[in-house]
């Protein structure tokens, strides 16, 4: 076989469907975050970031880069090891109790990233219980949906964030069947935000485990940063509540948090959590100072929900049309490919205005947009130099506008 | 289902079997290393590092901490996003472009971990490439065992390093079929090196790709700390050099190195490389820092070798028996879990030696082992403690020892 012909006969056909990726090259400035420096084949331009995860700009706070250069100067660079084999690290274990402590668990577990601790987590408890049936949102991040697949375990996808069609999913199963329902609570792409009450009580009345991905949650919502189910009071009632350290807390890595015996299960059977380096000393640093901060303070969350509350507003002035959700993401619907790669082209290149285009696979075709997430360091110049430039572009380029 | 006595259950199997894994909770000091503080529950001890694949300490090295401080100083603390959507930071770019040089090859491309790139990598090319045949080193790290199931795709397991097998097998095959061979270049935990070329020559023979896990081989062989590969003038040869951040060069991440073609295939379509947060900036010029050091430097790969050498000769003299094989790695064995982990406990609490036993599934039953792995900074006093520590412990517990 020639290989090299089958991979860019591949690559042909996604640029043909418009959805080829260009990674813009960028350089954030510490201190100086939204704004960035991106780098092109021509030499360099200035820009502002409007999608990026750094969600309350804690990746730019001196808490946190403080805490990680102490945390070099005093360990060094990587952990060296895999937990197990002398990559356990202090900060590691202050970081899980701090994590436990966040969601009202017992315990907490490490992972390299959100995407592993979702992959390697469910493809273990689906895969080592026998006979599990897992019921998975139809909405789950690729994490969820790859580990459940890699676990070869029965599977029932329900409508997202639909409660009628999970109960009748639940009830025509078998009642002997250990089941987990697996869900998220902010989703990316849409913002809108899972029936988690709702779907507890369906847990209890069926002696199901429940399995929360907070990643787009933990840090913005609840009064200590704990996500949407500590904001409406519902950790307890979870078996299992997942959280990233790479969004709003600003720096890398992903968790589990639940009973002692879950953890250290999954500590002791996962292949992706035993089998890899841990995490750098300096990582867990700025994530546990991060936390710590964002328990005791209110002032990220208030700024951000106001900001995103004057970017709608100016929007909907505008007529540019957006997902309405109750949650911090802005997705601007486009609703065609190659229509929304060109306005993301025009507002970088013509408005110093980074927001990349999201397409398929990433959302349903004919759901193409630009998912703009404001952060407290957004000014009222940046949010009015953006909705300027939507303006601008929606009426050059035809679109529809919104009905106020 | 009552799923906390299950998970009680499945750890009390692990405890009754002598392998359930007890972390070692460490502050590592940087330059002091291999020097580390234990924290346990009845306050703090001082060890010796004896099993950190920190295999050079470039994790302690003040070239690689500076850049990462300086790295944290100019662009913050977390990427703030997946590659695609405003994660890339120049670091990425520069890093990328390093490692392709390293290998001698077009292109690179960086995971979160030498874990992910092996699973993401391998799972994407098998089962993308319609029809593939995988043929699989039966060493073989979790990290590629899992890829390739996860893609479901025909693999077949050859005898360990056997070139006849290999070739008994591939000759078996549908010669139709598109073939991958995976191997590593020097195996973990028994530290033998694969007869690469040979490899090489029937991939060629029969029409296959190659896939070569380097790392516990980059930064510690070849001139410029390419790896076995480059030490033995193979790189041109081999499809994909896969790669660690986490081991001689002292950080954390993986890669892969290759045709611009495949490394864009795998950007485009491996959903553990696109749905993630990207490295952190700091942690990508940390490990640029490093690759560009060892590939100027020889002196930690010449103090490196020798520093075994010397442990080697020592053990010998006290007839401590260690495998024998041609790389860095120095397992001493024991051939029992039980006793392994009270060996390994007795050299921590008594000698203040902390090497981890390496027990069932890591290596097969009756091959338990203290893997050793000795550094440059591991100094001619360290080396003499260690193999004190071993002679005495071997002559209280009635350990078989080698004949000279």
């Amino acid at each position: 076989m020639d290989f090299e012909s089958f991979f860019k006969n591949e690559l042909d056909g996604l640029h043909q469907e418009g959805r080829y990726r260009v990674f813009a090259d960028l350089a954030r400035h510490r201190g100086d975050f939204p704004k960035a420096t991106r780098y092109t084949a021509d030499g360099t331009q200035e820009v502002t970031v409007w999608c990026s995860n750094d969600y309350l700009g804690m990746g730019q706070s001196s808490i946190v880069t403080e805490a990680m250069k102490r945390a070099i100067d005093e360990c060094g660079a990587g952990a060296g090891g895999t937990r197990n084999i002398s990559g356990t690290n202090h900060y590691h274990v202050l970081l899980e109790r701090e994590l436990a402590d966040l969601h009202g668990k017992e315990s907490a577990l490490l992972f390299t990233s959100g995407y592993v601790s979702n992959w390697a987590t469910l493809g273990t408890l689906c895969s080592k219980i026998p006979g599990v049936i897992v019921f998975s949102d139809a909405g789950n991040h690729a994490s969820m949906i790859e580990g459940i697949r890699h676990s070869k375990c029965e599977r029932v996808i329900f409508k997202h964030n639909s409660v009628a069609d999970l109960e009748a999913k639940l009830s025509a199963a078998d009642p002997r069947a250990p089941k987990i329902i697996a869900f998220e609570s902010v989703y990316s792409m849409d913002g809108d935000i899972a029936p988690i009450k709702e779907f507890c009580d369906l847990a209890d009345k069926y002696g199901a485990m429940t399995y929360l991905d907070e990643v787009h949650a933990v840090g913005m919502y609840g009064p200590r940063g704990g996500g949407i189910a500590e904001r409406e009071g519902l950790m307890h009632r979870l078996t299992v509540i997942e959280g990233t350290l790479g969004k709003a807390f600003g720096v890398m890595g992903g968790y589990i948090t639940g009973s002692a015996a879950l953890c250290d299960f999954i500590r002791s059977f996962a292949s992706g959590f035993i089998f890899t380096t841990a995490l750098p000393p300096a990582l867990a640093a700025g994530a546990l100072a991060s936390i710590r901060h964002l328990k005791g303070s209110q002032v990220e969350r208030f700024a951000h929900q106001e900001r995103v509350r004057r970017l709608r507003s100016l929007l909907d002035q505008r007529g540019i049309p957006h997902m309405v959700n109750p949650s911090h993401i802005v997705p601007v619907m486009v609703g065609d490919a190659a229509k929304c790669k060109w306005i993301s082209d025009l507002l970088l290149d013509n408005f110093g205005v980074y927001v990349q285009p999201i397409n398929y696979p990433t959302v349903a075709k004919k759901t193409e947009r630009l998912r703009i997430t404001p952060t407290p360091l957004h000014s009222d110049a940046d949010i009015d130099h953006l909705v300027g430039a939507l303006h601008s572009l929606w009426s050059r380029c035809a679109l529809a506008r919104a009905v106020a």
